[in-house]
């Protein structure tokens, strides 16, 4: 095998009560990629559809994983990498992330799978970083390993895979607006209340809990965020009637997605996930705001090969 | 059956990362106590031996919590209740809740069973709420319930019990100091970085899906406390040097129980528990400084009828 073509999967990260540990994997929404093997040695970005992004090896996300995954082998063959993206930059649905995680899964696998789903992660942050300046793992990790992903701990990286009720599926909407993540970042606040921590933490064990127990009314009823949304939602328009318009149309829970300004809901089943789709697709119609949307079953499986 | 005689089981509140929220049951170190039904209405506390208590009913947490539950139902007969204690109050493992999980369950067995065990909980709070001011749920949750509890949220109130691996033990280690529970309170800071936030829900995931799982390393990892142990540990004499024993003869995790003083570790298989009690209490035998060690599996069912 030489050639590979690739589907590179968006990822919801910041899962409401789960800011920077939780993600999840969605399933038709995603790139693709071609991972070339050749002889000569080195990453070269040889085509981009769909995106102004960078050809240059360093200056793209999906080259600068590769590369950091390249120096821990010793290789004899170098790799081409076409990229067609369909998650524009910025959507907060893990652009970067889907190509990083691509790049690295796919010469991988032309490598004869010297590593696992898990180890690839640690080179897949290193595209993050360029693309972030921080070597985030709550879109790559989605993106490798499918499902549910919890970062416990960065210092040592450790990511706990966890399978999603199969009846689970995601709607996402993305309004055509541009929120650079500096902003979303800026209106952080450094220090939270005791409180609302222990509050968050509540909700976040009762999460976990809820993925394992397929109990999707208490995933619902842990889908809240005491701390960051409150702050960041104000930055997405239209964000308190999408998540109220989801709610009322079945959604278990709703939130932003990544640091915005995608809007996630998660339901039931697929037909309260179209029937959501509808109504926040009427939402932004009547705002006259263009916008996108997704309706997605959790993708199990995380990137594939097509 | 007019009298019924119980075993009240002390319990583990604030469990490393589950400060207010992740408490657990233990098996074989707790209360007795007889409830009795007689014709005269009301409650009354007709004999406490090993303790320094009010017989008072409105002044007794197990007086206090089979008033509030009595409270919500009509019923034309009375209870007594004989308390044997032996936990002691203000050792940190549940004194109060073993009291106060004791009465409701009893009554509510002599009735018939009216109450699930789950609903019996708000009732029990008020107990909690005479002995220290907060009705919290933390202790009599895993009291009431066995197991370990998940108190996701107070308003409304939702409680999540979650098995235990079969083969985890604790180990609680009670020096013989008095701490005050409003001493223990007033180190906490109110505000804690956002950082060290999300590194204790990353925890708490991880706990939470170590215990579904049965990863005992993972258990073991996630059992870090980023906030609150480093305040409330220096009011705590020895506790580095315990916890510090604790992991060196195997433990996966120690902490502070409840408010402290006691000491908590969690470990796989009994031996390994035995162990760690064995070398604690060489280091409060050093220390000259009277302790109390109990070697508990996880009780899976909570108060029980013996």
């Amino acid at each position: 095998m030489t050639e590979i073509k690739l589907f590179c999967p968006a990822t919801i990260a910041n899962l409401s009560c789960g800011f920077d540990v939780l993600g999840l994997c969605l399933d038709n929404a995603g790139d693709e990629m071609i991972v070339r093997k050749v002889d000569q040695k080195g990453v070269r970005i040889t085509k981009i559809i769909g995106a102004d992004l960078p050809l240059e090896t360093e200056k793209n996300v999906a080259g600068v994983a590769a590369l950091a995954m390249l120096a821990t082998l010793e290789v004899d063959c170098g790799f081409e990498i076409e990229i067609y993206k369909h998650i524009k930059a910025g959507s907060g649905i893990g652009s970067s992330a889907a190509s990083a995680a691509g790049a690295v899964f796919g010469i991988n696998e032309l490598l004869g799978k010297p590593y696992s789903r898990k180890d690839l992660v640690q080179f897949a942050m290193q595209g993050e970083k360029l693309a972030s300046g921080n070597a985030h793992a709550d879109n790559v990790a989605p993106a490798l390993l499918g499902g549910f992903t919890l970062v416990r701990s960065y210092h040592p990286l450790d990511i706990i895979r966890i399978d999603s009720p199969e009846e689970l599926f995601a709607t996402v909407v993305h309004p055509q607006i541009e929120l650079k993540t500096s902003d979303a970042r800026s209106v952080l606040k450094q220090t939270v209340s005791l409180k609302s921590a222990i509050m968050q933490w509540g909700n976040v064990g009762g999460l976990i809990a809820g993925l394992y127990t397929k109990d999707y009314d208490l995933i619902g009823r842990s889908l809240h965020d005491e701390i960051v949304e409150p702050l960041r939602s104000v930055l997405i328009p239209g964000f308190d009637l999408i998540k109220q318009t989801a709610l009322e149309n079945g959604a278990l829970g709703s939130g932003i997605s990544g640091s915005g300004p995608s809007i996630f809901a998660l339901s039931r089943g697929k037909n309260t996930a179209d029937q959501i789709a509808k109504a926040m697709s009427d939402v932004y119609e009547k705002m006259n705001l263009p916008y996108e949307i997704h309706v997605s079953k959790i993708n199990p499986d995380g990137v594939r090969i097509i």
